[in-house]
C-alpha cells in the first residue's frame, strides 16, 4: 500500500483536499497519513483538527507551526518552524508520497521538507494566477513536484509551460468543487441561529436579500487593509442591503484589516450587518446560493462561485488574473465603481452553473493516479 | 543610497560573488551588506569568513544555521533554522534589495525570507539545468526573484520561458568567471607547499602531468556516493597518472563518498594520490590550469572549464544538461567509459577557451543594474 | 563603560524592572541595551515596546519567540525558539551582564543563553516562593545568576540557603516598588473614561465602592482554570458589589480562564461587571489605592498591596507561600470561604503600609551594585 | 504501567543510564520510551544509537539538535532547537515520567520539556559538584526535578540542602558503576588490535606500563584549550611512557583541544602517543585497569575510577570539588605538578576500590522507586 501523506494548514485547506482524503482512505492501495500543522490545530482559528476527527480521520501528527505576530516577519519565521518538525515528521512517517495544497506560506514548508528528502511531491491546485506572494509560492511548488493536479484547463496549461513533464499533469478538476457538490446535494436550510450564534452585530433575515463580505490581506500590499476594508464597508453600506461580513483569516496582514473593521464600526452604525468568524464550509456555501452577492477579494467568488452561479463583485488584485466566469465583476478599490457592480449583480441575480474548475470527481481521480503513478523517481528535469 | 544584502553560504558561493561585491562595495549609489551563513562560518569547512575579513569586506552578521549529520533530513532542518534567523537579520538590516547565489539548499531560506518579507529579490546563475535537487531549487528561486542575473544566453532564454518578465532578466554572465580571469591574469606560479601542506597521501610533482578529482553526493540519488567514488577512484588507479583528489563539499550524502574515499584507501595502497579539503580558489584554477584532465561531477569542470579549456571527463547526472563547452565528456559511472575518456582527453590536451558563461565583466554589470533597477515592486505575475 | 542587557518579554516585565531601566541610562558607568520578546512586542497584549519607546528607551532588538498555543507544549516551544535568536542577539550585542527579571518561562531562554554563553547573569525578584512551575524556574536561574537582587529579606536569606556566594546577594527591594510609589506620588486622578474604554460590559462609578479582579492560569494545574474563574465570578456576583474583571495574561491556560468568563457571561447578567485587558500601569495602580478588594490570584496584590496597603483576597495556590503583609487573606476555591473573605476585606478597608518588598529605591541601588561588582567570573560553585 | 521516558544525548550519557534502562525493560510495571538526541546519533561521535540498538533497545524517537559550531554560542542554540523538538516528543509518547541523565548542555533542553509541559522529572547525579557550566545546570536540574537520583551520599545531602523534599532524594548509587562493575566481572583480555584500529600515532604494548589521557574543554574557561591540552601533553612527554590519548567529546571549546592536539603533534614527535576518538565504554573501563595513570580532567577518573582503584591525576577546575577518593591528586596546568603528581602515581600503583558512587545494584533500585513512587505531583515547593 502506498502511504499518501497529507499536510493540512488551515481551515480552509481542509474543505480544498477533504473530497481527496475521503478517496484515499478508501482506496485499497492507498494508506492515508495525515499532519496538522499551522492555524488548523489553533483555537483561535477554530480548530479544524477537531472537525477532521469527528468526520472520521485519524491524526498521525499534530505540528505548532505559527509565530505569533500575523506579520511578514512571522510569517517567514513560521515556515521555517514548520519545515524543522515537518522533516522530522516526514523521517517517522516515511511516507511515499506527500500531497499538498494550494498555496498559502506554510505549503512551503511542506514542499522543501519533502523535496529535500528525496519524498516524491504532488500538488493540487498549481498552475493558477493570482496576486499576492501565493502567486510565487504556487509556481515554486511546480517546481519541486512530481505530480500535478491541476483544477482547470488553463492552469494545465500554465504547469506544462513552466517545463513540466506532461506525463506528471493531470487536470482532474477542484477538489474543492467536490465538496460544493456534496453539500447542494445533502442541505437544502440554512438555520439562522446556526449563522448568528457567535458573531457580534446586528441580525437580518437571511430569506431576504443580502450581501456576502469576505476580504482578506494582500501580503505583497502590506500595510494597506485598512483603508481596503473600509472602502469596502463603506460601499457595502451605500447599496443599503444587510451584510455578512467575515472577519480575515490568519495572515501577515490580518489585524490591519480587523483593525479597519474595528474602527469602522466604531464611527458608522453599520446597523445592517453581522460580522462573523470561521463558517463552517457547509454554512458557507449555501450563503454563497442565497446571497445578492459576495463582495471582496476571497478566492471561493471565482472558484466556488462559477461553480454555484454565485453573482460576484471582485475587488483589488488579490484574485489578479485568475481564470474566472462570467459571475464575476472586477473593481478597483473604489467605492463608486464598487457600488456600480454591486448593484449590477444584484439586479442581475445568479449565473448559470460553468465546471471551469471541475465538476466534482476531483478526488476519486486524484486517489487513482497516486495509486498508479509510475515514475516516482525525484530527480527532476525541466523540458526545455 | 540602495542597501543591496548578499547572503553567502559557503565557501563555493564567496567565489561565484566576490566580484559583485567589489563592485558593489565600490559603487557610489549602492552600500553592501553581508551575512554570512550556513558553512561559510564553519571550521570545519575552512571559514571562508575569516578570507572575506581579510579580502576587506566587513559583515554584518553571523548566523549559525546547519544542523549536524549531513543527511537529508538535516538539510531541510538547516535551512529552516536558516529561515527563521535570516528573516530577523532582514527585519534588523532592513535591505532595498537582497541578492542570493546559485542554488545550495540553504539559498532557499534567503529566498523565503526575503520574498515572504516583501524585499525585492536578485538571483544570480538562474536558469541553468543540472541534476541533483539544486535543479528545483534553482528554478523555484527564479519563481521568487524580482531581478535576474543569468550567467549564459541559454539559462537567459529558459528564464523567459519560466514566465518571466524580459525586462527583469539580465544576461550578465557568471561572477565566477570575472574572479578567474582575475587569477589568471595576476598569479604565475603555484607553491608545491600550499598544495600539500594539509591534506594526507602521497605528494607528487604538480610540474609532471596529473589529474584533477572533485567528486559530490548527488542529493537525489543518496546512498550511492560510496560505490560511485570508488568507480572514480578504480579509474583514477588504472589510468596511473597522480591524483589530486578533493574530499567532498558539505551536503546530504558527503559522508558516504568520505567513507567511500577511507575505505577505498584502506584497500588500496594509492602510492599516486594526495586527498585534501577546501583548497583556496586561486590554487584551485592554477591547478584546472595545468591538469591533463578534471575527473568528476564538480560545476567547475563545466563552467570554469569551458573559459579556461581543462580537459574535464563529468561523470553521472550532477551536472545533467548543464551547458557544456567542447572541453567536457560525459560518462556514466564506469570504469571503462571513465578510463576511456580520461585517456581521450589526455591525449587532447588543453582546448581553446568558450565564452558561454561571460567574459569577465558580470559583477560590474550587475552592480549597475542593481543601482539602477526601476521597477521594485515585488508583486510578481506569470507571463502566460 | 560597562554594557547591561535587559531582556523584557512582557508588559509586566517592563513595570518591574522600569525603575532599574532609568537608573542604568543616567547612570556614567553604564550603557542599557534593551532586547524585547515573547508577548513585549505583540499587538495582542498591548504591545508594551510601544510604550518603552514613548518613555525614551531605545530597543536594540525585537525578537519575536511566541509560538501560538497557549498550551503547555507551546510554552515549551516558545522558550526554545527564545534561546535560539537570544543567543544570536547576546553574540551581537556583547553585553558585560545580561538582567534577567522574575520568573516567567521565557526567562529560562534569557538565562541559558546568558549562562551558557558565559556572560554573567544578574537577577531580580529570585528567592521568592509561589505556586506555578514560575516556582522552579526561580530557583533554577538562581542557580545560574552570577548577581541577586532579591526583592524581600526572606527572599535573601532563601537564596543564600541555596548555596548561593553571600557577597552576590543584595537585598534591594523590588524595583516594582519603585514605580508604584512614583506614580502614588505623582497622580491623584482617575480619568472614568481611560478605564471604560476598550472592555466589555457594564460601566460603573469608581468613586464607589468596587471589587478589581485578577485571575491568571496555574501551569501545573492545567485544564483547571475554566471552573476557577467560574467559582471567583461566582463569588463576586454573590457579594454584590460592582467590580473591574482583567482578562488573564497569554499563559499556558489562559484559554481556559478566557473560557470560563464566557460562558459564565452567557449564563448570568453580570450586570456590576466590566471586563478589560491591559491596563496601563498607572490606571492600575490607582485602582488598587481605590478598590475596597482586590481579589484573583495574582502576585500584585501581595507585593504592590502590602505597600499600597490593597485589602486582597487571594485564591488557590499561584501565590502559594509567598511572602505577605497584613493585608492579605488566603483561600482556596470555595465561594463560601471567598464570600466571607471579601466581606471581611471590605468591612475592614484599607491597610498601613508595609515595608517588605521595599521601599522604592531598587532601581538606583541596583544599577549601583551593576556599575561597582567586582567579580564577573562567571564559573560558579555551590557553597556547601 | 508506567511509561518511563529516556533521553540520551550522547555516548557518555548511554553509559550512565544503561543499566536502569536493563532495568526499566525488565520490570513488570514499567514501559520504557527512548528518545535519541545530540551527538548520540551522529557518525561524527561514533553514533551511540548503533550500538542501543545492537543491544535490544527499540529507539522511539531520533531528534536532531546539534546545531554546528562547537562554541558556547552554538551550545544554546542546540539546547533551543533540542526544546522545540523534544516538545513535541514527549507531546506525542505522553510519558507517565521522564528520567534526565547528568549534567550536559542538552540535558536542559530534556528538563525544560519535561517540566514545563508538567510530566513528572526525575533525575541521576545530581546534588554533584564540579567546574564548567555543569555545575549550574546539575543544579538547575534539581530546582526542577520531582524525584531525585543522587550516586553519592554527599550528593544526597546537598540536593536536601538544596531546599527539595526528603521523600523525593533516594541515594541509589552510580548506575555508570553498574555498568562498570558488569564489564569487570564479564571481560578479561583486551584486544590489542580493537584499540589500535581506528586512531593515529604510533601503537605500543598496553600490557606493558601506559598512560591514559581523557582531556575535555571546560565551557568557562572557553578559549584556554589549546594550551591546557599542550600543557598535558608536554607534561606526558616529560614523564616518557607511552601514553593513549582521547580526543575530546563535542562540547563548546572541543576544537580548541583538538587543535592542541595537532599543532603539539607537528611539532613534536610524540612517537610515544597514539590518539583515539570514542573508545567502546568496556575497552575503556578494561584500560582504567591497567593504565599506571589516567591523566587529564575526565570524571572518569573521580567516579569510575574510586571504584576501579586507577591511580588518577586530575587537572584544572573540571572536577572542581567532586567528591573523590583516595585515587586521585590534583594539579593546576602547570607542568612540573602534573609530572611529578603522574610519576607519583606510577609508583603508588593502584588503590583499594572505595564505594563512594555506590557499589553497582543503582539500575535496580531506580527502577522499583520509578515504579513505586507514589506523589507524581508535579507542583514543587522548596523546603524553607
Amino acid at each position: 500500500m502506498r502511504k499518501i501523506c497529507i499536510v493540512i494548514g488551515s481551515r480552509a485547506n481542509y474543505s480544498s483536499i477533504k473530497s481527496v482524503m475521503t478517496a484515499i482512505k478508501k482506496h485499497k492501495k492507498l494508506k492515508l497519513q495525515l499532519v496538522l500543522t499551522a492555524s488548523s490545530i489553533l483555537d483561535r482559528y477554530g480548530k479544524v483538527s477537531d472537525t477532521i476527527t469527528n468526520d472520521g480521520f485519524s491524526i498521525d501528527e499534530y505540528i505548532h507551526t505559527i509565530v505569533e505576530g500575523e506579520t511578514l516577519l512571522t510569517m517567514a519565521k513560521s515556515t521555517g518552524l514548520g519545515l524543522i518538525e515537518l522533516s522530522s515528521s516526514f523521517d517517522r512517517l516515511k511516507p511515499d508520497i506527500v500531497l499538498t495544497v494550494g498555496d498559502r506560506f506554510e505549503t512551503m514548508a511542506t514542499t522543501l521538507a519533502a523535496a529535500y528528502m528525496n519524498i516524491p511531491l504532488a500538488h493540487t491546485m498549481g498552475g493558477e494566477v493570482s496576486g499576492t506572494i501565493d502567486e510565487s509560492i504556487r509556481h515554486a511548488i511546480t517546481k519541486f513536484s512530481n505530480i500535478h493536479f491541476p483544477a482547470s484547463k488553463d492552469a494545465e496549461d500554465r504547469i506544462i509551460k513552466l517545463g513540466e513533464n506532461k506525463n506528471s499533469v493531470f487536470f482532474v478538476g477542484c477538489p474543492r468543487i467536490d465538496l460544493i457538490s456534496e453539500i447542494i446535494k445533502n442541505t437544502s436550510k440554512i438555520d439562522h441561529n446556526e449563522i448568528f450564534k457567535k458573531g457580534v452585530g446586528n441580525e437580518f433575515n437571511i430569506e431576504k436579500p443580502f450581501l456576502l463580505v469576505s476580504q482578506h490581506p494582500v501580503t505583497t500590499e502590506y500595510g494597506n487593509g485598512e483603508i481596503q476594508i473600509q472602502t469596502t464597508l463603506e460601499s457595502i453600506n451605500e447599496v443599503g442591503l444587510p451584510a455578512l461580513v467575515l472577519w480575515p483569516n490568519a495572515d501577515a496582514g490580518s489585524s490591519d484589516i480587523s483593525r479597519g473593521i474595528r474602527k469602522w464600526r466604531e464611527k458608522r452604525s453599520s446597523k445592517n450587518m453581522y460580522f462573523v468568524k470561521n463558517l463552517p464550509i457547509n454554512l458557507y456555501i449555501l450563503l454563497m446560493q442565497k446571497t445578492s452577492c459576495l463582495v471582496g477579494n476571497s478566492s471561493s467568488g471565482i472558484r466556488e462561485g462559477c461553480f454555484i452561479g454565485t453573482p460576484t463583485v471582485n475587488i483589488g488584485t488579490r484574485q489578479n488574473k485568475r481564470e474566472r466566469g462570467k459571475n464575476v465583476i472586477d473593481t478597483i478599490y473604489d467605492q463608486k465603481e464598487i457600488v456600480d457592480a454591486i448593484n449590477y449583480q444584484i439586479k442581475n441575480g445568479k449565473y448559470i452553473s460553468e465546471k471551469i474548475y471541475g465538476s466534482g470527481d476531483a478526488g476519486k481521480k486524484i486517489a487513482d493516479i497516486l495509486a498508479n503513478f509510475k515514475n516516482l523517481n525525484t530527480q527532476k528535469t525541466i523540458n526545455y
